[in-house]
């Protein structure tokens, strides 16, 4: 069924000669499928389908658009197991993960779904005219949002379907009007040709304008580059590494016509451990954030990878139990060769370091990632930033502090986070005011006594956070707002009722909630 | 009362050698006061109290900035006559403009003080937990907006007071939360410090931390560059040429952590017209159109600078007559010689392009801005994309299309703009979907049978188009929403409820409307 070409528009392609092979990452060998990387005029044709098509697309309404995104979430089921065993070979992950993601992607498209079809989503905003308003009459005005065009999608390594391509960067662009583009990545082809593969028979079922959707393969930089630079791409979204996310964001600032780019990148995720109630959970505290380091390999975004303590009574037995519970873990198998050698080399790095000292290691497998925890004194950590650079992977760095001055000092020199934990009782965490304050300035995401991993998809998750944690901390990439990353206002003034949008006309046809005359509300004008 | 010093924070500094004089644009005379630039020691004072005042400001209930925006207001009208006729000598602009002018900047403050006393903008979104969900528990999440750091609001040479010191930039990010620097406009600094001396008063009265305001002055590109890559600023917002907001964009986004820059920049403001609209109200849309293009001698974001037209019977009518109005109006002072050297420049290259007729200019009067109408045919328009640059200036060109496929020709070629007008008939528009895509696709604000001119401060009022109208389109600069460009949402996970926001509160205490488990509702938990 994986042919290796790319879908330009509906229509499978392979006119190029350039190829590539997939790797069997959980069986360290070459797949057997050859993929075709997508030719520049491929790339051309692509963009060119995507603009004639948002035309037509931008203009359908929630209820046509969520017809599609629950059509895509059905096809995708119905691939059945072929897609499940493709994505465990192409990126390692287990059956349960893998079929648990699935069901995290069928349900993000079904979340979508509902949100344009209740349509308070586009921000309605109407101020009604005052004709004999003095000195000059006020005109009628009437602001929603609407599609931004064509989106670039980028597929992740670590989310072959959650984050790849009909993961929540499609989901959240296809139902704001925009088509989308997925530059596969390319340690997962073929679990991206199949799910386009259940795109294109929604799209045809729902009469989608061919173009709303394609699919270009591409082992390295050449087709990422010729999407982002082109003049009709709009908007681009991804989920990967620092470099790869700024190498886009730089190409995306110099075009003639700067676009907007949502990447969410790097983070460290900083857990903080305060002494009371380090002192009477040391043992759960422990094996919860082993769990959290460890789980999927730690190849998640929000993976734990600084703990930051303080020093007192519990926190040597603290240690010791967080690094037996490591040292008792399985190593395990990478998402891809690229990543392991990263985390093989980083982690490397990070034990060279003056002043590290490793607390616990799994056993060495070769070509696994082995679960690791290092400790190092703050004024240290402070002094040495390479200390916070992310480590992508099981692996999570412990600072110790003297004393909570010096946890503010070691939160204010830190870069910008998806998430930060604190682990406190309440009357401890409502005495240290001043470090709350310096790590809200840093985060998209609070945790309290939880564990970072585990993002819920809803209308109130922050999934970005300040630079580098993500390129706008304004914009999430998790969740029903992700939608807005995608969408601009438009203001109709003095626009004749038949002529505007569905969801501005005085009917309020859709029900929807508007802010008529700054008063919430459902009702007709 | 106007020293020519720069506050920083509360103080009134001026440490370094480098001074400047204002120009007196009324009278083309230098104005006597001595300005002294800010030093990097200044600059870098400015933002250290900033980034110190931000802790505290922050948690600020909109109550208390309320009540600080208001009193910012009031002290502006305190200020009196000096304000207005200061204003007045450096920016030549009348003084029934200037009192209007002033009447918005303080409606602005009030309008923000109004939104963020009733507090729903922060758009709190609540999903209660889950905790017998199956396979895990649901967490309770809990997300608003809050402020983003340091703002940098570079003062307009168009608006010496409504988007300037206090104007609705700096309005805006005091109301998130965000602690201003303002570098002055060289061309209206003693406007600057009144205003400033006005906002330092409301700050004293109000108990608002030092720092949360600062002003600088400075005659060239210095203390601005320093500004935008100092690491504690966090947003820039700006409001002038393509070449300035171009440049500061590129700043912003090559340090080592990018930040969001809000530049709104050129537009020439097509106005379309359909046949049929024409050929019943020639005169009308004459005189209508000669009075938008000559407001304020042409120096508005949102004037008309391209009109687009298709042939039809009343077409030589419908020039003849506005090229007449142009004729018979007057030619007038400029906001300052650089504006005036760069309109007489872009005006003679527009005169000199190949297919410009000249169908009206006001009579000549050294040194002043003089009201031109020129026309072309669409072929030479859509060939030729220097004819696309905006002359800011009393300055438009009309395209002559020979049918309607020509004039969507002309709209597809466009690129980003502030604002579209389509003066037409309803049922001639209806026929027209294909033109009405193409611009909808290029603007932020649509005007049914009016001018672009006039920007109504309100909720649903849009400022801010896809580049280079402005840097980033899903924003505004102006309306209750340009606050959103100031603050980022964080969301909370199982946070304990008396360390939450208020407006996260399971009491909600200020009765704000939050989404809660997808509900719209004012109440409680």
């Amino acid at each position: 069924m994986i042919t290796g070409k790319n879908y330009i528009g509906n229509a499978l392609k392979n006119s190029g000669n350039n190829t590539y092979q997939a790797y069997n990452a959980a069986e360290f060998k070459m797949l057997d499928e050859t993929f075709y990387c997508a030719t520049e005029n491929e790339v051309n044709n692509a963009v060119e389908l995507a603009k004639s098509a948002f035309q037509e697309y931008t203009n359908f309404s929630g209820a046509r658009k969520a017809a599609f995104l629950e059509s895509i979430a059905e096809e995708i089921l119905n691939i059945g197991d072929e897609l499940v065993k493709t994505a465990m070979s192409e990126s390692a992950l287990p059956e349960g993960r893998i079929i648990g993601e699935r069901g995290r992607t069928v349900n993000q498209l079904k979340m979508f779904a509902q949100l344009v079809r209740e349509g308070s989503w586009v921000e309605a905003t109407i101020d009604t005219a005052i004709p004999d308003r003095e000195p000059i009459p006020k005109s009628d005005l009437r602001k929603y949002r609407q599609a931004i065009g064509p989106v670039v999608v980028f597929g992740a390594s670590n989310f072959p379907l959650a984050f790849s391509t009909a993961g929540g960067d499609t989901a959240s662009a296809l139902a704001a009007g925009c088509p989308v583009i997925v530059k596969s990545h390319p340690s997962h082809p073929g679990t991206g040709e199949l799910v386009s593969s259940a795109i294109i028979k929604a799209a045809e079922k729902n009469n989608i304008p061919n173009g709303v959707f394609s699919f270009l393969n591409d082992s390295g930089f050449r087709v990422g580059t010729q999407l982002v630079t082109h003049p009709d791409v709009k908007s681009v979204a991804f989920t990967g590494s620092l470099a790869g996310g700024k190498a886009l964001f730089d190409l995306a600032n110099n075009r003639k016509e700067p676009i907007s780019v949502f990447a969410e990148m790097g983070s460290t995720n900083p857990v903080f451990i305060l002494p009371d109630k380090m002192k009477g959970n040391t043992e759960e505290l422990a094996s919860g954030l082993a769990g959290s380091i460890t789980l999927g390999i730690g190849q998640f975004c929000t993976n734990p990878g600084l703990v930051i303590t303080v020093e007192n009574d519990a926190l040597d037995s603290f240690i010791n139990s967080l690094a037996t519970h490591i040292q008792k873990s399985d190593p395990g198998k990478m998402l891809n060769r690229g990543i392991a050698q990263n985390y093989f080399a980083k982690r490397k790095k990070m034990l060279d370091e003056k002043g590290i000292i490793v607390e616990g290691t799994s056993n060495h497998q070769d070509g696994l990632g082995n679960p690791t925890v290092v400790s190092v004194d703050a004024s240290t950590f402070i002094s040495n930033s390479d200390l916070h650079e992310e480590v992508f992977g099981p692996f999570s760095l412990i600072v110790k502090c003297k004393d909570f001055e010096e946890m503010v000092s070691v939160a204010d020199k830190l870069e910008g986070q998806l998430t930060a934990t604190l682990q406190a009782e309440s009357d401890e965490l409502i005495a240290q005011e001043k470090l709350l304050n310096v790590i809200k300035e840093k985060v998209g995401r609070l945790i309290f006594n939880g564990v970072p991993t585990g993002v819920e998809v809803c209308s109130s998750m922050q999934h970005g956070g300040p630079y580098p944690a993500s390129t706008d901390s304004r914009f999430t990439s998790v969740g029903t707002d992700a939608i807005k990353r995608f969408a601009r206002p438009i203001c109709f003034q003095d626009w004749p009722n038949e002529l505007l949008p569905d969801e501005l006309k005085n009917e309020n046809p859709f029900n929807i909630w508007r802010l008529v005359d700054n008063k919430y509300s459902q009702t007709k004008i």
